[in-house]
């Protein structure tokens, strides 16, 4: 039997990849907010390398109240709205559902569990560049592949049945046993290419060309491999080098951090840099030089 | 008898002191570059809190050469142009002369003394608001005294002759034995404040003012504190609080760097930035959070 889905954030990551479920012929109910009117009209367009679609008649809603319960939620809100979290989400969990959280930096999948001790969590890090570029138009750059990786729960075989389900829509899939690995791996690229090209005004491409950007995006990297290793990740020696050979070899682009600070929307500050600050200090860390750039970006957002 | 003095860079720093010794009867010998022709011609104006005043027919120079030896030199250049000393001060010291380098950052002592091993070798800093606002026109906005502290050589009696000098001249003096204290003193507001207003675009008051800057410029100071002391410099525990205080009293304004930086002229990173952190390396401590902002300088100007 065929699972059901919700999209809870129908921005260029929920439009994307719940659009590809929904093309597939999966049940997909998206939750849209600003973009309801629009995409309950015109459906949603999606232009993508690997192919242009449009998809009308969805199920769309604008309040998860009207939402059927879903076996699995995916969660593409940025965490900058995560608070919003327990209200949407109490109407379309059963006691089996699986919350998916495809989203930017650490600690999402703790507060989650203490808002629903009893679901099974499942942490997801999207490796893509998508954007939202008009209402219910999502322009899918590059790449595209989902990593999941269980943080709680009886969900071995929902995982199993998403990855599955994402192959089927033509995602790239990787399983890992161990969130708390593929959550600090994915900041070791975060931390320094989304704080610095907001404080630095570049991008991805300048920042790895500029001996001395280039050293400071290396230093950093190597606080977050320490970081983690001290708070047990595993991340091997060869882990920095290939990062830097893929931003070298990737198209310049702008990480959401900077398209958000661009955009005066706000930066995801307290799960990409605050939160690994606070729980590699419970690890006995000290992340010195990412606190710099924590404190820049709040200085330049005057978010406190 | 009169000492002599010459003054090498006639900007801010150096028109202001060397006027102010001229002002007050002394034989001051002005080196110039840019400035030379319009200062020989129309001598050299002082816009000061202290009053303004006017100096005509003054022993001004384009070349060193054609100075007489000089019983003390105030060097009053940016330290980015201390590679062009060797040249400059070889005509017009004598085997007593006293070299007085009144310079941000840290290191140059050092190097001049390698140049110049036999020259007896001062420190000076400078707490002052004095800017060359056209040629030949100095405005000093604010203080004004000066700390001296012997580096090398045989010159206490020469202190104490210029630190009468410049006291009789109107500016306030303070002698010191450690240059090493003075030198990492003077760096614990320098680091912060010169770094933090270019990188974050932002002016003293707004970086005090803000709770992130404020505890970024603050760990910052710590780092530096740290890192001096680990060098053998003496710093009280009521120091950092005392520089937020003044810092908080004072009219807000850019610090050198920042005026360098928006003035597309090079930066002193090196004696500001670079030579601190080697210096605190080789005495084991590692200044990380100098260092991101260092990176972050040397990024944004592309001095290597």
């Amino acid at each position: 039997m065929k699972i059901t889905y919700a999209v809870v954030g129908t921005g260029g990551i929920g439009g994307y990849y719940g659009g590809c479920l929904a093309k597939a012929g999966q049940p997909v109910h998206f939750l849209l907010h600003s973009d309801y009117e629009y995409v309950k009209e015109h459906g949603l367009q999606v232009d993508s390398v690997n192919g242009n679609f449009h998809l009308d008649n969805l199920a769309v809603y604008r309040d998860s109240h009207d939402m059927p319960q879903c076996d699995v939620v995916l969660v593409c809100l940025k965490t900058t709205q995560n608070h919003l979290l327990p209200d949407i989400l109490r109407p379309i969990l059963h006691e089996k559902s699986v919350v998916v959280l495809i989203q930017n930096g650490m600690g999402m999948e703790q507060e989650l569990a203490q808002q629903f001790p009893n679901t099974s969590i499942v942490g997801a890090t999207a490796f893509i560049c998508t954007t939202k570029i008009a209402p219910g138009h999502i322009h899918h750059a590059e790449y595209g592949a989902l990593t999941l990786a269980k943080y709680c729960g009886q969900c071995d075989d929902s995982i199993r049945q998403i990855a599955d389900d994402f192959t089927a829509a033509g995602v790239g899939v990787s399983v890992f046993d161990d969130l708390w690995s593929v959550r600090w791996k994915k900041l070791v690229w975060n931390i320094p290419y989304n704080g610095l090209t907001v404080v630095l005004n570049a991008s991805t491409d300048e920042l790895t060309r500029d001996s001395n950007s280039r050293k400071l995006v290396i230093d950093l990297m190597e606080e977050v491999v320490q970081a983690g290793r001290m708070c047990g990740a595993k991340i091997s020696d060869t882990f920095i080098p290939k990062m830097i050979t893929m931003t070298e070899n990737m198209t310049p682009y702008s990480p959401s951090m900077k398209l958000d600070y661009d955009a005066h929307r706000l930066l995801e500050i307290q799960t990409m840099f605050s939160n690994p600050i606070r729980i590699a200090a419970e690890h006995g860390f000290t992340m010195s030089k990412t606190q710099v750039v924590e404190n820049q970006l709040r200085f330049l957002t005057k978010q406190e």
